[in-house]
């Protein structure tokens, strides 16, 4: 709410073309807060905007700006104003950019960086997708293992500004990763000591083409400030920082749970993405379950002559049918969580299924007997519904135990069995296991009912 | 993979006895790491295992380990052993050990902490859960305004090692916080500059009663390696770190994503767990849901001769109440998460409401012609179900574009409603916009297949 009114504040400013006073206020805020304000304006205010900002501000504050807006931007700069917010970009943004920008701005950001940057951002590039080679930045600070802490500290005078973080500093031996020593390490030591003899040897790191969900759990596991990125011969080349995990960690739950609600996943926010987009990221899954719920109907048509025989048992289809999807639900999505966070393994698979049948035995149970007694006192007592009988009852209740044993057992088996042949068990959530759990369900109702009423 | 095999290493040296090869192996591994393996264990081997650690690993060590394997560990400890172990943990972390163990427990740690720190630890458990005060830890570094850099690099040295974090220090005046300053600022200026003049005067701080989830999306959003916490007259009385975020963000994310799959939440992992526990968070709303199952059933009850003179109506009740569900859930887990990353506010809700419309009537619109087609070429003519006339497949054609648009709605609508009353709107995701979207749909049905079919 409060950022609301700042920014109703910043635009009547503007409008009124108070810029002066609204040089000030914008100079006093932080980075992130000023790049809001810039995504919220229309057209060419974005950059009329820009513009008014302190040069550090906006260097800064371009880095959070949307891509959207970047663009906008980087069309209106000149090729000296491109050069200054280039140059002062952390370089993972930079790549970060590049990655957004079509191909004109992309030559244009190319030619406006110098030739070594313009080397590392290729190389950069290179690194697959979701790689930690793709969200590292090779602006670390590093020593030689002879380096006294004196030297070491001149060096981060020296550099430290330019770097992403000071506070982990690695320790090589002809480029190999050998050590890693905390600013506070070197506090704490006198300036003759020796960096080899105060470094700490195990080091945690990671291979450029580690999947960066690891990197940033492995992270997010030590408490790290950041993680170290080795090529195959131990070769440090990058870091990837503890502000660039999280968004990492963030990205992926998002992710994880628009798979579940069957949804194709975008990264974009909600009022980013168009109604046709939206639409497109939807329907896929919509469409795709809505044909997978022909069987359920064949089933239905195939018993076609006992339901009309015994009218009653279709009026409890919709429940049987939730009740299973609602099950099969909390164990495919509490088995998907628990791999995602490290809990779960795929080795885990039988004791995993152990405790499903059990919680499973329990649940239908529970549930048989609830609506065992509601159906015969309230539904048939109380509100005289009279085809409801004791076989009814107990078909339904059966049906019941029955269909949240399988939901259950499927729910929680075939996350694991997705994972095991490589693909995202997100998508093994709720929707997909519904559309299993019904035909399944209704095909033990239909034969249960056979069995008992004689139909 | 490589972790279970380490395991396998450590368990056999146990067996055999060779305690020197593990003392070896076990001193090199991070703590975090260590934990994993003492959690691992069987029993009493919890606690041999951990009288193996050198006492800095061990300290370090017990801080990551979880609160079952803790108690062990504290029900086997000396009284000094027990002091040892608590002096070296941050106090956050002593308060969170605390909240977790039986009070016998809690009484002999505090029994076994200093006078100062047993202040300290108790001003902490008075601030309520989920808020800023309860996640805080008061071990952060701060200097007077008139400090000068050597000062401050003197009380860092001095004070550095038992705070959290050093890297990003704080500036008061009278307690008050008026400043924050980084370590590589002070780094970078010379001995006799007054921290006043380096320091940056808009901290971005949180207030003690501020919701934790709230702290981790600000530490998020600014990029920072950790957050100061004022009371109501703005004086710093603690921080909290990035770590500690990523914990709660993590921790929020498990909720809402069990809240969505209509599981009450739980902080434990899967395997820890107990199969009662398990069937207890994942019975209320089953039960709940299967109950107000009871309306959908009535409907069908209360149209039960129409469907009898028109039985292939019944056929398709699953895959409209399914994909009715899977529409609705769509929209209401893609505000959901909105609302939590903070895309989505309160006041945006028409825009919400409109976007949905909008997304509704071409899903809609896309799914029934693709059904008439589907009904008409593939059951009638294929298949050869005759009783799938024209006027049958506008019916459900029709009836899907009405429950497409209903279920968008309220799914859209829901969770936000929700906040607005001050609910979850996590609980607002596809089981209960199913239960809700199931009896609407139906009713259209039925009032649709009267119209057109004249039953």
């Amino acid at each position: 709410m409060e950022q609301t009114t700042l920014y109703e504040v910043i635009i009547n400013l503007f409008r009124q073309r108070k810029f002066a006073e609204l040089k000030t206020i914008m100079g006093q805020m932080n980075p992130a807060d000023v790049a809001n304000i810039i995504e919220s304006a229309d057209g060419r205010d974005v950059i009329a905007l820009f513009r008014l900002l302190p040069k550090e501000l906006a260097t800064e504050a371009f880095a959070y700006i949307a891509p959207e807006q970047q663009e906008q931007l980087i069309l209106a700069f000149t090729d000296r104003e491109l050069k200054e917010v280039v140059d002062e970009l952390f370089l993972d943004d930079t790549v970060d950019l590049i990655e957004e920008m079509p191909a004109t701005i992309v030559n244009r950001i190319l030619k406006n960086t110098d030739p070594k940057t313009r080397a590392q951002i290729n190389e950069l590039l290179a690194y697959p997708d979701d790689s930690a080679g793709s969200i590292m930045t090779p602006e670390y600070v590093y020593f030689r293992k002879d380096m006294t802490v004196e030297q070491c500290f001149q060096k981060i005078r020296q550099v430290g500004v330019a770097k992403e973080t000071i506070y982990t500093c690695y320790v090589t031996e002809e480029r190999k990763l050998v050590g890693v020593v905390s600013l506070l390490d070197l506090l704490t030591a006198s300036y003759e000591t020796v960096v080899g003899d105060i470094m700490d040897p195990n080091v945690i790191s990671v291979g450029t083409k580690e999947d960066k969900e690891a990197v940033a759990a492995a992270l997010a596991k030590y408490d790290l400030l950041a993680i170290p990125v080795v090529d195959g011969e131990n070769r440090i080349v990058g870091i990837v920082t503890v502000d660039d995990a999280i968004d990492v960690l963030q990205d992926e739950n998002t992710e994880d749970i628009e798979k579940m609600a069957a949804i194709v996943p975008t990264d974009k926010p909600y009022f980013k993405t168009g109604v046709l987009e939206t639409f497109l990221k939807r329907i896929p899954w919509l469409l795709l379950l809505m044909i997978s719920a022909t069987f359920t109907g064949m089933i239905i048509t195939g018993f076609e002559d006992k339901l009309a025989a015994s009218v009653v048992l279709t009026a409890f289809i919709p429940m049987l049918m939730d009740t299973g999807g609602n099950a099969g639900g909390q164990a495919s999505v509490t088995i998907i969580r628990g791999m995602s966070l490290g809990d779960i393994e795929l080795k885990d698979v039988l004791k995993v299924i152990w405790k499903e049948i059990r919680v499973a035995v329990i649940c239908g149970g529970t549930l048989a007997v609830v609506n065992f007694g509601k159906m015969l006192l309230i539904d048939r007592l109380l509100l005289g519904n009279l085809a409801i009988t004791v076989p009814v009852a107990l078909v339904v209740c059966l049906t019941m135990v029955v269909a949240v044993f399988i939901a259950k057992i499927i729910g929680c088996s075939l996350p694991i069995a997705a994972k095991a042949v490589g693909f995202d068990p997100a998508v093994m959530a709720s929707p997909f296991i519904t559309t299993i759990v019904d035909a399944v369900s209704l095909l033990a109702y239909f034969m249960i009912a056979q069995t008992i009423l004689h139909i």
